[in-house]
């Protein structure tokens, strides 16, 4: 049940606890879209890429890649989980870790 | 004289030269600004991600930078010279690495 879970659309209750601090946090919903995006800023182009390496370690470990533009020091990540048209868990998941590493 | 040029747009005689093999081999112009474009496709992230790995290094190695888009298996490539307004021998030397790359 609990992988089933995370392939469902995020219910209201979830959206009210889990995504609730990633929208605090900077997150905002994608205009038209059931998806989150974020922009983040680093020092360098290093320091951009290197962020990005270990979030495409992790969005491939957990099979749930982000959409992301980068030029330079700026990287923009938007998630949104194809299989379930939406929201779903693994957005939650793979933004924690992303706030983590931004840091 | 060497540094100077590469930091110089490109000439007419350049863009039929060095330009116009990169657009036969698929680039495009984009609309709006003096720069190109290429959309690649691999089997998975992995490959897509390899294939960024590489160029980012040499990008950092040539200190010319891409705008890219990645999500899964695509990357959407951009490059222009934002020094001098507009496509650069850098651009063509980083389109040139990129294409030996992704093959």
């Amino acid at each position: 049940m609990a992988s089933e879970a995370k392939r469902a659309r995020l219910s209201d209750d979830d959206r009210k606890t889990t995504l609730k601090p990633l929208i605090d946090g900077g997150w905002t919903m994608v205009e038209g879209r059931d998806a989150i995006y974020k922009e983040f800023l680093f020092k360098n182009f290093i320091q951009a890429f290197g962020f990005m390496t270990q979030v495409a370690l992790q969005a491939e470990k957990m099979d749930h890649h982000p959409e992301w533009f980068n030029v330079y020091n700026k990287v923009q990540v938007t998630l949104s989980t194809h299989d379930v048209g939406g929201l779903s868990e693994r957005d939650i998941r793979l933004a924690n870790f992303i706030e983590k590493k931004a840091k």
